[in-house]
C-alpha cells in the first residue's frame, strides 16, 4: 500500500474495509477519535442489553434460581470456551475468572511446583509491572528463589536461560512500545532449557491472531477489557495447555474450583481440567458485558483484523513522519510488525496528550515521555487515523499544548 | 411478643414495622416469597439505574477518562468506607475487592507472617468450606503448618488454643445452622493466647450489627451479595484493624495495591493502609450495583434491623413448631439468638424444598437434610413468614413433595 496523502484516499480505504460493518456495533461518543482501545475498549451496543437482562431478569426476577436457569455457575467455563479461538486454544483450556494479576499468581505457583528443583524465574524489565509484582509476591512465599530480568543491564533472553530456570513470564506485546515477541520461536527456546513459559496476552488478544497451541505454549493469562471490549475491569482469563491440567496445583483453592462445590466437604479436591483455576464466586454482572462482546468476536476474521491493524499502524506512522517532522516527535514502535499500537516519544508528551484529549483525540501517556495510540480495527476508520494526525500536527505546530489543562492522568492501562 | 396466631395479626406487625418503607426499594417477583436473601439478596431498584449509568455513560461515553472523572480507581476504597459502618469498622479500614476466598487468602498469609514462629492454624469443621480450602491452599505454600479443627472429634475452641496457634478463622454466623458466635468473647479468648483472629462475616453483615473494632478484631472478610444485596458475585470486602496496617504483607501484590501504580516501577511498594489488599483491576460494572445497594444501607437503623430479624426468626420458628408438628421437621437453628436464618431438618428436605420453590416459596437446601430459610428485614413482611409456613404445612401435610420435579439444585450460597 502506498501511504494516502489526502483524507479522500483514507476514505477510499474505508470503503474497501472488510471489517467496516463492525463499527456500527459499538457506541462511540460524538466528537471523539478513540485511540485508547488498547487500554479500555469501547462499549458494544449489545452489551447494554445483555447487562440489563442479567440485572433485571436474571438477578431481579430469577434470583437464586438463576444459578441454574441462567447458567451462572458455568459462565467462567462457557466464556472461556468462547474466548479460546481468539488465542488459538482448544475447548476446555481457557477459563474466565478474577484478574490478570491473580491468574498470573495461580499460574506462576503452579509452574514452579511443576519444576520443583529449579529456583530461577525469568521476567522482562519492560514487563507490564503487575507481572513483576505478582511474581515477587509468589516467589516471596517460597524459599530460595532468584529472579532474572531480561532487558536489565542489556541481558537478552539467551543470557538468562539455563537449567536452573523454572518459569519464564513474557509479555507477548510490550505495553509501551508495542514490540511483539515471536511466540513460537521464544517458546521453543524456553523449552530447550526445560523451563515453562507463561505468556501475558493483555496487549495482543484481540489485536492480532494468537496461536498458543500451535506455538506449544504452557500457560497464558490476559485481560478482556482492552481489545476484547469486555468493559472496565471485566474478568480476566487463564489458559493452560491440556497436557498440564492434571499437574496443576494452584493455591487460591476456592470452592468454585472444587470438583464438587455443592457437596460442601471439608477437604479440597480440585476440579478436573481448567476449572481448577477458579476460586471464589464470579462477579456475574461484569461477565454479562464480556459475553455480549464475545458475540461480536465470534464473527471476526482474525487475519483481516491483523491486516487492518497493520495498515492502520503503518498509516499513522507514515503520516506522523511526513506531517509532524521537526516537532520533536520520535517514533518508538515497530512499523506494522508489532502490536496494534504506536508510541511516540516527545519531551512534553504528557502535555501534548492532554491537549489532544481536549480536542477529542484520546490516546494515553506512559511516563516519562511516551504518548500511546491504539488502533482497534473493529471500530476505527482510516479517516480517524488521518484526522488524529492532523490534530497532532496542529497541537505540535501551534504549541497549543503549552496551554492545555494538564487535566487527565490518562495513565490507566 | 406473643406469637401471632392469625395472618391478620402478622399484618398488624407489618403496619408497625419501622423498616416497612424499604420493601418498595427492591424488585420482588410476583408470586414469590423470597427466603433466600441469605444466599443472594434481592435487586435494589436503584441498582438498575446505577448499572445502566456505569455501562452507558461512564464506559460508553466517558471511556478511559472515567478512571478519573467517574472515580473508578478509588471505588474499592470509597465503597469500603461506605460499608465500614455496617461492620463497626472505621474509615480506611475496609476495602472492597475480589472474592471472599481470595481476600481470605491474603489475610491468612498476612496473619501468618505476623506470627512467624507459630505453626498452627485453627478453623471450624462447620466452616463454610471455601475458608478451609483457602487456608489449606495458603498453608500448603509454607513449611510445617498444622491445622486444628474446632468441632472435629468434639473439640472446642479452648481445646485447640495454645501458644502455637498463629491464626484462628471463624464464621461469625454458621452458614447452615445460623449459630452466632459471641465475637467479643471469642476474640478475647484468641488474643489471650497471642493468636490473631479472622472473622468471616458472609452470613452476618447486613443480618445484624457487627462491631469489629469494639470487639478488638484483627481481620475480617465477607461477601456483599447476600444480605447486602450487591448482586450475583458482587465484589467482596476485607477489613484490617488500622493497628495492623503497616505490618500487612500480602502476596497477591498486584498493581492496584501499589503505592504508586501509575509510576510503573519494576519493584513493588505496597500502598499505605488498607489499599495494599488490592490486587488487579476491579470489575467495575459489578461495583455499580453494590454502590446503589449501599445507598440504601446508609439509611438503615441496624438495631431496628436486628429487632425485626429476631422477631421474624422467632415467628417462623414458633409457627413451624405449632403448625408443622408431626411432619418430621426438626428445628435446628437458635430461636432469635442466631443469625437471620432458620434451618429445618427433614429426611426428604431436598424434595420438600423443591416443592416449596414450585409454589413460589424460595429457600434453599444444604446436604444432607437441611432446608434453609433466610429472613431479610429490609424487604420481607411478617405476612410473608405466615404465608411461607402455610405453604410448608400444606406441602408436608399433603406430601405433595413426593411429586415435585426435583428440579432446582438450589444449593448456591
Amino acid at each position: 500500500m502506498t501511504t494516502p496523502t489526502t483524507r479522500a484516499e483514507c476514505q477510499q480505504l474505508d470503503f474497501g474495509d472488510p471489517l467496516a460493518e463492525f463499527r456500527a456495533e459499538f457506541v462511540l461518543p460524538d466528537g471523539v477519535i478513540y485511540l485508547d482501545g488498547n487500554s479500555l475498549g469501547a462499549l458494544p451496543r449489545a452489551a447494554k442489553e445483555r447487562v440489563r437482562e442479567t440485572v433485571e431478569d436474571e438477578w431481579g426476577q430469577g434470583l437464586i434460581r438463576s444459578w441454574n436457569t441462567a447458567g451462572w455457575f458455568d459462565k467462567p467455563a462457557v466464556l472461556g470456551d468462547r474466548l479460546a479461538p481468539l488465542i488459538g486454544a482448544g475447548p476446555g483450556e481457557v477459563v474466565v475468572c478474577d484478574s490478570t494479576s491473580i491468574n498470573l499468581f495461580k499460574v506462576v505457583i503452579s509452574a514452579l511446583r511443576m519444576r520443583p528443583h529449579r529456583k530461577v524465574v525469568v521476567a522482562e524489565s519492560a514487563s507490564f509491572p503487575t507481572d513483576l509484582y505478582v511474581m515477587a509476591g509468589a516467589t516471596g512465599l517460597l524459599d530460595g528463589y532468584q529472579r532474572r530480568l531480561v532487558g536489565q543491564d542489556g541481558q537478552q533472553l539467551e543470557d538468562v536461560l539455563d537449567d536452573d530456570v523454572a518459569v519464564v513470564v513474557l509479555n507477548h506485546v510490550d505495553y509501551r512500545t508495542g514490540h511483539l515477541h515471536d511466540m513460537a520461536e521464544v517458546t521453543a527456546r524456553v523449552h530447550e532449557h526445560g523451563a515453562l513459559v507463561v505468556w501475558d496476552l493483555c496487549h495482543s488478544v484481540g489485536a492480532l491472531p494468537v496461536r498458543v497451541n500451535e506455538c506449544g505454549v504452557d500457560f497464558a493469562v490476559g485481560c478482556t477489557y482492552k481489545y476484547l471490549n469486555g468493559g472496565p475491569g471485566s474478568p480476566a482469563f487463564v489458559f493452560a495447555a491440556s497436557r498440564h491440567h492434571d499437574a496443576i496445583d494452584q493455591p487460591l483453592s476456592g470452592w468454585h474450583g472444587h470438583a464438587a462445590p455443592f457437596d460442601f466437604t471439608i477437604d479440597y479436591q480440585p476440579a478436573p481440567g481448567i476449572d481448577r483455576f477458579r476460586s471464589g464466586t464470579p462477579q456475574l454482572v461484569s461477565y454479562a458485558a464480556l459475553e455480549a462482546s464475545l458475540g461480536i468476536w465470534e464473527r471476526v476474521d482474525l487475519d483481516a483484523l491483523r491486516a487492518k491493524s497493520q495498515a492502520m499502524v503503518s498509516l499513522f506512522t507514515d503520516l506522523v513522519e511526513q506531517q509532524c517532522a521537526g516537532f520533536g516527535v520520535e517514533i518508538v514502535s515497530p512499523r506494522g510488525t508489532g502490536g496494534s499500537q504506536v508510541a511516540l516519544r516527545h519531551a512534553d508528551g504528557y502535555a501534548v496528550m492532554c491537549a489532544l484529549i481536549d480536542r477529542g483525540v484520546i490516546g494515553d501517556f506512559r511516563a516519562p515521555d511516551l504518548m500511546r495510540f491504539g488502533f482497534t480495527p473493529l471500530y476505527l476508520q482510516y479517516v480517524d487515523v488521518w484526522d488524529a494526525v492532523q490534530a497532532l500536527r496542529e497541537v505540535l505546530a501551534t504549541e497549543s499544548w503549552r496551554h492545555s489543562r494538564y487535566a487527565s492522568r490518562a495513565t490507566v492501562t
